[in-house]
């Protein structure tokens, strides 16, 4: 990624969140909207006590910019998303967070799915998340979106290998727990307490093969009837508050 | 609705599932793809043993047909959605089932919200979904494709006045338990065993003030930061499973 790269970030949240966060310069607030909603207002404000400038545009200039019709009268002209080296969201060596709490996300494709599981990601405020390089969607504005603007705030890093994360994270104490249809063990059953990293599977497909070997135990959501499955994102959900509910009644 | 409405479902889990649950009839099934995969083929088997003529179309008029692009290359041609009338989702009045477990979704306007709750309701072995009339997304063929065809196995009602279901539930011996963000009462803490009618209400406002009023108790998720929350779908998951995992304890 060239360090000069810049990107459209568009809709409310993403850009008031972007903001908020400071992680990312903000060079410019493009607004398409004649009349500036509440919603709309809150972000103009920010954005000026940040001395950040504000241009007006049509909302077919802000179409073609964001290349998406879904803007919310808003965008933003920022830098990159400050993606994370996965050194920056491992756990100290020495002094082993015995509450960390990271998500593997192993090949999730869909977007919206990434950017929902984002968004719970940080309501119950993981550590961080670790996306591979390849097969997987990349942290895009339209993520952004799809996460409320979450995706501004948590502390996310790419890997080219994510079997050789899942060793470094078990080297460092870490219990490496998959999610997989096919367990016959039951999430609520599972000990999501301590130290871990939840490794979610893509939409299709599950955790692949070879990070599935590495996986400490896997655990699956029981269901009701077998008609159907969860959804990558409700699954998520499911898992990611367990662990929350777990680890509260530990404290 | 008129008697004799019909609509096209579209996708392969919508179809598939529409053939499994027989609860509508089929009259056609499209198919839009020179080569049939193994997904499609499958449907194709299921059709044929149930009898349902199969026509060969193009793309674009399934499109059209559709009204969408995203039909995966199948579409059908079927009764309106199976609606249930409310007293059929009852629990009977004198045999009250202990494990009663309704599902109230107050204005839930995005069908992909809807979809994705119908699929996780399908999961946790929720007797009955109902729905308003007003303000709400409606039981569509994009709804059963987002449910992944959860929709054509799930009974749901449709009423003018939940107000009045509510009463109705109460009056049978459920308890109303609802989904607020302001309630300082945790899911996690509270009982949600039992017959229940669980209420989740729309995306932007949550239950309206009047439905609100009628609620036994009002329950919120916790969250590790207030910086965003969840989204409609993802705190379904999170509450009906919980309501899942402490019924499953009771068992």
């Amino acid at each position: 990624m060239s360090v000069n790269a810049t990107e459209i970030l568009y809709g409310i949240h993403p850009v008031l969140e972007a903001l908020r966060a400071g992680r990312r310069r903000i060079f410019k607030i493009y607004i398409a909207r004649d009349k500036i909603t509440k919603r709309l207002g809150k972000v103009v404000d920010v954005a000026e006590s940040k001395k950040v400038p504000i241009k007006k545009i049509t909302a077919a200039q802000l179409e073609l910019m964001a290349g998406i019709d879904q803007h919310q009268g808003i965008g933003a002209r920022a830098d990159a998303y400050p993606l994370k080296r996965v050194a920056d969201i491992m756990p100290a060596p020495e002094s082993a967070d015995a509450n960390f709490f990271l998500l593997l996300l192993d090949n999730i494709k869909d977007p919206h799915n990434l950017g929902a599981l984002v968004r719970t990601a940080l309501c119950v405020g993981i550590n961080g998340i670790v996306i591979p390089k390849d097969r997987s969607a990349s942290p895009t504005p339209a993520v952004s979106k799809a996460s409320a603007g979450a995706l501004e705030h948590v502390a996310m890093a790419r890997v080219t290998n994510m079997v050789n994360t899942v060793k470094d994270l078990k080297a460092k104490g870490l219990w490496i727990i998959g999610l997989d249809i096919a367990s016959d063990r039951s999430v609520f059953s599972g000990d999501l307490t301590g130290a871990i990293a939840l490794v979610i599977g893509g939409e299709e497909k599950g955790i692949r093969p070879l990070v599935k070997k590495h996986c400490d135990f896997l655990l699956s959501i029981p269901q009701s009837r077998r008609i159907n499955s969860l959804n990558a994102s409700a699954a998520g959900a499911v898992v990611m508050y367990e662990a929350f509910r777990q680890r509260s009644l530990r404290k």
